[in-house]
């Protein structure tokens, strides 16, 4: 199945052709006008990240570079129009992600004063905090923190601990901390330069002549700090959290606040509000389904950290995929030396996270289409909130994990200069990092989307009773697994299927059908597998359910994770059906293909174990996907030049040409001293 | 096969206990007491790390501390007792690697001075380098830089472009750099500190009347600063590295020389010298095998780094364990919160981790004993080295890239605090990241390895034949995978022998020996199945021969891998055959198996397709980890205990108590507020 002759670095005459604008065209995505507009401030040196830059003045940095993008430039098209904004939600999301190019920190200090900070107000509050509060939050005259986690409750954010009590003799809220674990922390704008915040805590009311009642967690606005000297106002304090693992130049803090009151009218009130009274009263009954919407409103945070974590992997992979065609190491049987993307192993380590980076880009455009629909207002239905969530939940964990692997694969494939941090590798990965415990922790948010799965897959079994009543039925072709799985029958079919002809077994790989049966099989036998597993939970002690499924929430992580990797194997086949370029669209196709496989391959134990892959197939899994590595290797190069980056955004030495000039240069110098005559016998040569 | 309770978090009165400080003792393995004494150091704030340090300061502060150490503590153990070392070389790596405790910068910049410049001296040179140069470089008169790598050459030293040629007028090696990428590239102590430097270069001479020869790589003393000035001394140019991503208390950077001459007597002319006349000479006489044991002498930068690597890992996994049973997050069923590991999740996270470092630590104690008998003389045979040199190319690969996963497990785990520097985590994590690529890249010794068991296969068939002549039955007893492939024999047979008796199976997969015969029938099958896909290379041209190498490489690179881990496997299964304790070999036999059987797991596909486990009893390897993994729960805060880091030397407030108090803290006001019929009326209950 291989061949005896390295595959060639740059594609033959007869070979298909990317079509390299209109495949960058077709990344950049409907957004492709703002992104690239938000790619030239990037290209601006005074909104870049300077390396190794000592802490303090790293945050002043960022400040002053979130200054000068209000002042200059285009950020606040999420607003509405009434206060200068554009009503474009999904617009300026998109042109917030390409930021992390400059500097992730700049990208996620932006995204505190607009993203959370301003946009609570904006969307958890009403008109009279829209006229009174947000225009100082939109043109940073009020630099705010968003206080919702707490030292004891990130995840879980409806057990913190802060409270915000109703004094109605005063009409005022007092805000308390009532113990160290309910310090709000890991704030940005918290240590130094927030003037006020939107804090999180719980609302305590009673209604005149009523009890009181804890209404759940609400957002308040309050002010921290004086202005004019940066001192905490009375019964505001704080600490600063110190160096981060990345990230520096924001000022994460922690703040705790001592019976501090605010003004009846500081509730953000869109979804409960209190009269002078007292008297709560929310548009929302359920207090669970209350405290879900209001969350639901700082998805885009989730979002943009998908969209980020896909342009830092294009980055480290521009980087690393050009380095790779320019670097030679070890003569290879020749008298010359190879490039290293002429290595086996080295296309087996960057290639699969090309395909990978792909499949985010056009899943995220899809999370970003579905997210503008929701915040535009043109398709606002409790349904499709509900996906939203789901699919920002599914898509940031993936994207975010994926990025932290291609940064450090990238960095290692770079050797001693992937890990110079003037070639970006270290840095990216130093400030990626938290991107995949904050704005929901990874697995928690997995959870979720798995809890969605399974609630779906009941809904479905129960559709399925009431209207054709049969079940059995369903369950025999769908959930048989558990049964069949010390008979695999469906595999000793494909064994015998298999029998003698590899390449048919190939060509059905390659087949789109094929790869969509194996990955939408394995998350709906995953799911009908988990809800049989926990169905006796409904009988349980709600301990005894706890550990139930906790015994399974691996498994539970695992339906979620393939969940999300169809969603963007999904998402890459229609992008793909897009291109019209025929070479285009062959290589893109081979890309797919590498992405799809490289997930079946990943997983090839689960596909063998429930019969859905023979012995002999699976091994056609990696040859096939060896096969494709050669294919796309003369194209690589053009499939990271579509990213779209230039030197000004990847500012990488070794991505710069640089390498190619001294390896010309050594190379020159051995030809001209062969040629010369005047080169030294080699010992080896005057012993044979 | 799962329980419907959570395990507990203490074992109970009937279960085994680990007896800690027995375990503690025997972790820390020969040199127990110089291992104790290194981390006194560390437990001294003047050498440990500040997080966020610019690099200036760092940089003079880890000078400032190996100039400490130098006078105050015993680092010269490994140099000749007539220069007042103690000529202990096991002893001596055992007390560096425990320096990455306190801060890896100081670590590493303390084995380029000893273990790199002043080693070389001392191994590469003769007695008179021992007289005239060691003891400065002991005693950091002159402290010196390693000038091997190039920009332009870094796993293949045998390529540098740096020439010597001899000078028979003048009796002096003029040093020089014919162009950019022959400049020495990434040297510590080259941007600053260094005065001289040990330059690897090509000798070239002539004898009287021959041509020029070029004898390959030697190494040569250059002094290289004026120390009272600090400035280059004439012809030595050089530029400073810079920031990188972490390790920035080194200075590191590159040199370039432009026709520098030293005197003759600069060769270190252990391997090789040069008459006056310009006759060379050496006492081995194939220059391949030469450069080889010059490089070999070197061994030891290795096997620190797999100690040291063991020991990051262990430090991570002593904070995030300790902190995941303190850490409360989200009620289980109960009132009350659950604590992080009695998540399964957070298990399945942390716990197989524990066995890897377990199994590193095992390992690396073998790989240690291996490097003193050599390097004491005790058993210095060429066998012995080559088996040293293979184990260390083994070993450094597989626990540097086990530290970089399980430190940036043990951050994610620790969720915000695990992001906070002063938590530890990620700045192990940026200052180990270059473990993986330097002092070999990790994907060029697995490769080394590879050919060595390559070598080791040929040689036994080879010897077969001889022997026994029946090298066709041996063939099919261990190489007939391929052809066995499309009608898996032995696996139909398993399933049949599986069905129906699933604990039977479990208690084969716990049994010691069919762990063993998994671990090494996969390496046996891997090299079998390679021998023969290599094989056609004897026969093509070396093009040719090269390109089939490199359509292997991928799984040479996976069967060094497969070897590198059944030889931890060994090594801890050693090391637990000799705990005496009834309590502590049970628990310490239940992370051996975890060890084995998360190998297994990550290989299932492969035991499936090739027919050695059948999907029944892959099935249970899942099951039995689960099992594993409940078991080990109540023990996990003794496993981390045993590696015998106290608060001074974790330095992590996550680790020190401070959560559990603020739990302790936070429940006690809950209660208090419950008890005092004080606390507001949740208002779903009101709604209820």
């Amino acid at each position: 199945m291989t061949t005896t002759d390295r595959p060639p670095a740059r594609p033959a005459a007869a070979d298909p052709r990317v079509d390299v604008p209109a495949l960058e065209e077709l990344l950049l995505g409907r957004y492709a006008d703002l992104r690239r507009s938000a790619r030239a401030i990037v290209a601006d040196p005074d909104f870049q990240k300077i390396e190794g830059q000592p802490v303090a003045e790293h945050r002043e940095r960022v400040l002053a570079q979130l200054r000068r993008l209000e002042s200059e430039h285009d950020v606040l098209r999420a607003f509405p129009s009434r206060h200068g904004g554009s009503d474009d939600h999904g617009g300026s999301l998109a042109r917030f992600e390409e930021l992390v190019a400059a500097d992730p920190s700049l990208q996620i200090k932006a995204g505190v004063q607009w993203g959370l900070f301003a946009s609570a107000i904006l969307h958890l509050g009403t008109e009279r905090h829209h006229d009174t509060l947000l225009p100082d939050a939109m043109h940073l005259q009020v630099p705010g923190a968003f206080a919702m986690t707490e030292t004891g409750h990130g995840s879980d954010v409806a057990s913190i601990g802060t409270t915000a009590e109703y004094d109605a003799g005063t009409q005022e809220f007092v805000i308390h901390t009532p113990f160290r674990g309910a310090w709000k922390d890991y704030l940005g704008n918290a240590a130094l330069h927030g003037t006020a915040a939107v804090v999180f805590a719980k609302l305590i009311t009673a209604a005149p002549g009523q009890p009181r009642v804890d209404h759940g967690v609400h957002a308040f606005y309050v002010p921290i700090r004086d202005p004019r000297t940066g001192e905490f106002l009375p019964g505001v304090g704080g600490e600063d959290d110190g160096v981060k693992g990345g990230l520096n130049g924001i000022d994460n803090g922690r703040l705790h606040f001592d019976h501090v009151r605010v003004p009846r009218t500081h509730l953000l009130n869109r979804y409960g509000d209190v009269a002078p009274d007292g008297t709560y009263s929310s548009p929302i009954a359920s207090p669970g389904r209350r405290f879900f919407t209001m969350l639901g409103t700082l998805v885009q945070g989730r979002v943009s950290l998908d969209g980020a974590a896909a342009n830092a992997s294009k980055m480290a992979l521009a980087i690393a995929v050009t380095y790779a065609n320019q670097r030679r190491q070890f003569a290879g049987g020749t008298a010359d030396e190879v490039v290293l993307l002429d290595y086996g192993q080295h296309r087996r380590r960057l290639l699969p996270l090309v395909a990978e980076a792909y499949a985010a880009t056009f899943a995220h455009e899809e999370l970003l289409a579905a997210f503008d629909e929701v915040f535009s207002g043109r398709g606002d239905t409790p349904e499709k909130r509900e996906d939203l969530e789901t699919l920002a939940a599914a898509l940031k964990p993936t994207s975010t994990w994926a990025a932290l692997r291609t940064v450090q694969t990238a960095r290692e494939a770079c050797g001693g200069q992937g890990f110079l941090a003037e070639n970006r590798l270290t840095g990216l990965h130093a400030d990626l990092d938290v991107y995949v415990t904050f704005e929901g922790d990874n697995t928690v948010l997995y959870q979720l989307v798995a809890k969605r799965l399974l609630g779906d897959y009941a809904a479905s079994l129960k559709a399925l009773q009431s209207d054709r009543g049969d079940l059995a039925r369903f369950v025999v072709d769908k959930v048989a697994d558990a049964a069949l799985h010390r008979t695999p029958l469906v595999r000793a079919v494909q064994t015998l299927g298999d029998r003698g002809d590899a390449r048919r077994s190939v060509g059905q790989l390659r087949d789109e059908a094929t790869q969509r049966e194996l990955l939408t099989d394995r998350v709906e036998a995953m799911v009908a597998q988990l809800a049989q597993a926990l169905a006796p939970a409904r009988r349980m002690s709600p301990e005894k359910a706890a550990a139930l499924f906790d015994a399974h929430q691996h498994e539970l992580i695992e339906a979620a994770r393939a969940h999300a990797e169809r969603v963007q194997w999904e998402a890459f086949t229609r992008g793909l059906a897009r291109v019209e370029d025929p070479g285009t669209r062959q290589v893109l196709t081979w890309v797919r293909d590498l992405f799809g496989l490289t997930l079946v391959e990943r997983n090839l134990a689960w596909y063998l174990i429930h019969g859905r892959l023979s012995a002999g197939r699976a091994r056609t899994v990696t040859s096939y996907i060896e096969r494709l590595l050669e294919r796309l290797r003369p194209h690589a190069q053009d499939l990271v030049d579509a990213f779209g980056y230039g030197p000004e955004h990847l500012r990488a030495p070794i991505a710069s040409g640089a390498e190619a000039q001294r390896q010309d240069e050594a190379r020159a110098y051995l030809r001209s001293q062969r040629a010369s005559g005047d080169a030294p016998v080699p010992e080896k040569h005057l012993k044979g």
